[in-house]
């Protein structure tokens, strides 16, 4: 019988099991093996779902990419003593723009079965969000941080975007938020959509799409939070 | 006061609501004007949802290429009487490989704000069990249905995969699930990762990764059953 491994979501900001589905509840009650980007968030999700689950008995491995050998032979052992896994990420869905993906892999070549579970992704609710084209899009990761790396980046994916009709997406750590809107608005055509989705989920959730120029004449003041930009050149 | 327009998703097979979160019980509850795909999904969801919630009295907009316009006047006049509404698809989350962004492009012209919920998505739910790289992804859509046109654009696909170390995904009709996989196995290098994940959240779903050579030597049977590809060329 192969073994499972679950790729459990993360709320976006602490506290919010609404916008988990039953599913999340249910495997975590009985999985007793973990491989996780951080082991006290992932401690701290299981005692808010599961209030009287001993959460002691149960074993981590924490993946990062200093200890990814370690992981993968975590991995391994499990698998072949016969335990199913559960994967999470820091917030919203393992292997999506993390490295959780690296575990995956190597599941696959261990013949597991893998079991993805629905959940939030501030990626994929920014996009429905966006208002942008959700039948064609792409997602590059990070962008350079410097000049003139960044504007070429930016440019190369306005390109992109107008070949293919693709709504182009990136991410920002919380500190440079402000620096990429501007970055964006100063390089994008001004008739291109810009979409800046913040804290998504969260009570203070802003979720804008402006052509550039728009944003141009109310330049954007972003707080440092986490946020996704999205974009398409028509 | 803006109004709010809730993209609320549905289960990718009818009757799993355990991939659903609480809060798109919440939001159905209340809501009285919704603008779906389809209508006959949309009530018979709401009815598995709240067995007790009077349907009739709810106001019903379908969008589908041919009434683009009359959902959009439609959308127009339930913004300026002030409702609030719910924006549905036939499955999975709106606004995602499916015509819904146009709703939602035309919502934020209006000012409203737009609340997406979480919830499954085949596309995402299947990046994330590859095991392919999640940090960079694209979605193509539909690739085209004849040759020379489909080895032509899976080879452009293939390129951008290795140019960009990007994940590239598609969908196709449950009936050329079978012909598509088979294009994939002919047309694309031997060590190219492609993932195969059909039917997902489902008890029968199937997600294998597999280097092209090795699909070749065992080729895929696909049931006519919805499907997701995937392709990464490192």
């Amino acid at each position: 019988m192969p073994v499972n491994i679950y790729l459990i979501p993360l709320p976006l900001f602490p506290g919010n099991l609404a916008s988990l589905p039953a599913d999340v509840w249910t495997y975590t009650r009985t999985l007793s093996h973990y491989i996780v980007e951080n082991i006290r968030t992932a401690r701290r999700f299981l005692r808010e779902l599961h209030p009287d689950l001993p959460i002691d008995p149960i074993q981590w491995c924490e993946i990062d990419h200093k200890k990814e050998e370690e992981a993968l032979s975590t991995l391994k052992k499990w698998v072949a003593e016969g335990h199913s896994i559960g994967i999470m990420s820091e917030a919203g869905c393992p292997a999506i723009a993390d490295p959780g993906s690296i575990i995956v892999a190597a599941a696959h070549k261990l013949q597991c079965q893998i079991v993805p579970l629905s959940g939030p992704s501030a990626l994929l609710m920014a996009l429905m969000a966006s208002g942008l084209n959700g039948q064609s899009f792409a997602f590059a990761g990070y962008l350079p941080v410097k000049e003139p790396a960044l504007q070429q980046r930016i440019k190369e994916l306005e390109t992109l975007s107008l070949k293919y009709n693709q709504t182009q997406m990136c991410i920002e750590t919380p500190y440079r938020t402000q620096a990429l809107a501007q970055a964006l608005c100063r390089h994008l055509q001004p008739g291109t959509l810009l979409c800046i989705a913040q804290n998504i989920s969260a009570p203070n959730a802003l979720i804008t799409t402006k052509a550039v120029q728009q944003w141009q004449a109310n330049p954007p003041q972003l707080d440092k939070l986490p946020t996704v930009f999205l974009w398409l050149k028509a």
